[in-house]
């Protein structure tokens, strides 16, 4: 221990022992704080599902070591406690559903010294294949480029190909990008890339909910491209096989009522064939310039403007869209007739509802909660 | 004259008088024949919008003469007595409004020995600019090369560029195609395409719905751009720059209920914007494939299965919408109480019911007329 505050020592042990997304143990710190509920963990004195989730690294304490680790090399914990907590940008999460792997993260492990909640106030995703056509680098080049010159920040996983594209725009264009990366920010992953992590970290944020040593592993890619979209205003695809991960971003997008973006190529190109395949279906709009994707990232970064109301209602999903259905034409309610009326539980209505309200979708006075417009 | 019914004679008088769609004109001939309207015509006892429409050229008979110069080229006039007139394709044209030029055609000048119905009878409209890239040809060849290797008839306009490179595709599969011209098919339009007409007329159809001598003009182009969309089952876009006249096709295929695709390319090519822009609209669906064409045009087509009930009711349009509306969801009504609930006229709601049963939306027994499924 070298003298970090317990709250910040609590925070790195509970990232430590969850490893990714929980949004029980989230919610169970949300009731009694990380201190509390470290001491929970600690003693497994916790329900069968957070016991059983983790147990097995509950005797294991390397918080001082990790902050120690991470401030050697010029990082940081950002928690929810920071004023720099993109809290905004994560509270969509609050309206998912209950599975395992939906909620935000606990605490992210930062390397670089901007503000995270600044640098993801206005960004983008911009993810696509390792295996990009020249194409698909160019496109990436352009798009990305005109959306970092424009005040975006581009956010992306640092990976070859696409993401490494996009990343490199925005450096060059003198503008923000923001690496998620699927292991510890000590780790350079890629290997390959660690000259590009060094400079993303000096003008923007190499960022992670893992703690330093962890190393990659397919689940946690997955777990990454959801952090990827919910720190962006919106998900551009640019080039994608038929089975991408940047198709995986994407349906987070989606879920996370993110706007999702695919450009197309053509249609001779393998390289194109997820994008093509995500604008067929429905669920991607085709972008064919960094002003497709402004016109449609643009409400939901912050300007403020709830955009196409009518749209937007159907990315209202489980709790949310119960909750929203149970809010008369006309008039207001309470939390407590709310949750009678959706049968949502009314922890739950009180914590969707502040997100619905940043979305546009309610507003309430002192009467209760209304319908916005 | 040189021995011709006088109903075809008359027919070819009409075709000649008015030049192209004109629904006032089609009606009286479905309520008095076309010897009746010739008289009518001729002697300008018609009502004040056919007269003005038709009394420039209602002195000047030449349908012998036309007739005779079809006749020595191996062509001929197809008028709607005939066995091979393709009814059911061009009865879409009944359920659109009553605006001046949305209309079918009167009588269609052909040159091919082909029956018009057995050719249309499964058929896809594949156009696009002038100033197509190699990319746009090379996919051209390979889309309409493999629709036509598959049974489906290539319609197209012989313009330069996709136009042309989509009929030499389905020439080079040994396949049918029909050009559709906005002048007389005696004339070679363009003028660098005559060879390739006259493979066409070898091996499939050329037509147009005006007479020998017929000169193309602009407001020609657009007529038979709509009648390029309705002789086929879906239209197919494959390169369009912005303003394009293969958006002007894609826009009477969505009027006529026809499925509309469009073929994306690359961001940076010029030759693509428009493709993207009707796509990125919901204009069209992007189509990377042959499969993707027959996965919307297939059920337009003979097999007649009418697919997704659902999104084809919004192809619903003016009258037709109407009395849809008017039908029960359970139970059947008659054509009068239809006419009287929709307010649609009588004579009209005869003639969209048909069509409405060929596409599956309808279907009636001895009670009267009811919704389909």
């Amino acid at each position: 221990m070298t003298g970090y505050d317990p709250r910040l020592l609590a925070w790195a042990y509970l990232s430590k022992v969850v490893q990714g997304p929980c949004p029980p143990l989230s919610q169970l710190v949300s009731a009694v704080g990380p201190e509390e509920t470290a001491r929970a963990v600690r003693e497994r004195d916790l329900s069968s599902f957070l016991d059983r989730r983790t147990s097995a690294r509950a005797h294991l304490d390397t918080s001082a070591r990790d902050l120690d680790l991470l401030a050697s090399m010029g990082g940081r914990l950002v928690t929810p406690d920071d004023e720099e907590w993109p809290r905004w940008r994560l509270l969509a999460f609050d309206a998912l559903g209950e599975a395992r792997d939906d909620g935000g993260p606990v605490a992210l492990w930062v390397l670089g010294s901007r503000s995270v909640d600044e640098l993801v106030s206005r960004s983008v995703a911009v993810v696509g294949t390792r295996a990009a056509s020249s194409y698909g680098e160019h496109v990436t080049a352009e798009i990305a480029g005109d959306l970092a010159a424009s005040g975006w920040t581009i956010v992306s996983g640092a990976a070859f190909g696409i993401d490494a594209a996009a990343h490199r725009a925005a450096l060059g264009t003198g503008g923000l990008t923001v690496a998620v990366l699927a292991c510890g920010v000590d780790r350079a992953y890629p290997a390959g890339h660690g000259r590009l992590l060094q400079q993303i970290a000096a003008d923007g944020a190499v960022v992670s909910e893992y703690p330093p040593g962890t190393t990659p592993a397919r689940y946690r890619f997955l777990a990454r491209n959801r952090l990827v979209a919910g720190l962006s205003g919106g998900v551009v695809v640019v080039e994608a096989g038929w089975r991408s991960g940047a198709r995986n971003t994407a349906a987070w997008g989606r879920r996370l009522g993110r706007p999702v973006l695919a450009v197309p190529g053509p249609v001779t190109s393998a390289a194109s064939t997820g994008c093509h395949r995500m604008i067929r279906e429905g669920e991607a709009l085709l972008a064919a310039s960094a002003a497709d994707v402004v016109q449609e990232a643009g409400p939901m970064g912050v300007d403020g403007d709830s955009g196409d109301l009518a749209r937007d209602l159907d990315v209202l999903t489980g709790d949310a869209a119960a909750v929203y259905e149970a809010l008369p034409a006309n008039g207001t309610r309470g939390t407590r007739e709310l949750s009678v009326d959706s049968g949502v539980p009314i922890e739950r209505v009180r914590a969707v509802l502040p997100v619905m309200e940043l979305e546009g979708f309610v507003d309430s006075d002192e009467t209760g909660w209304f319908r916005a417009r």
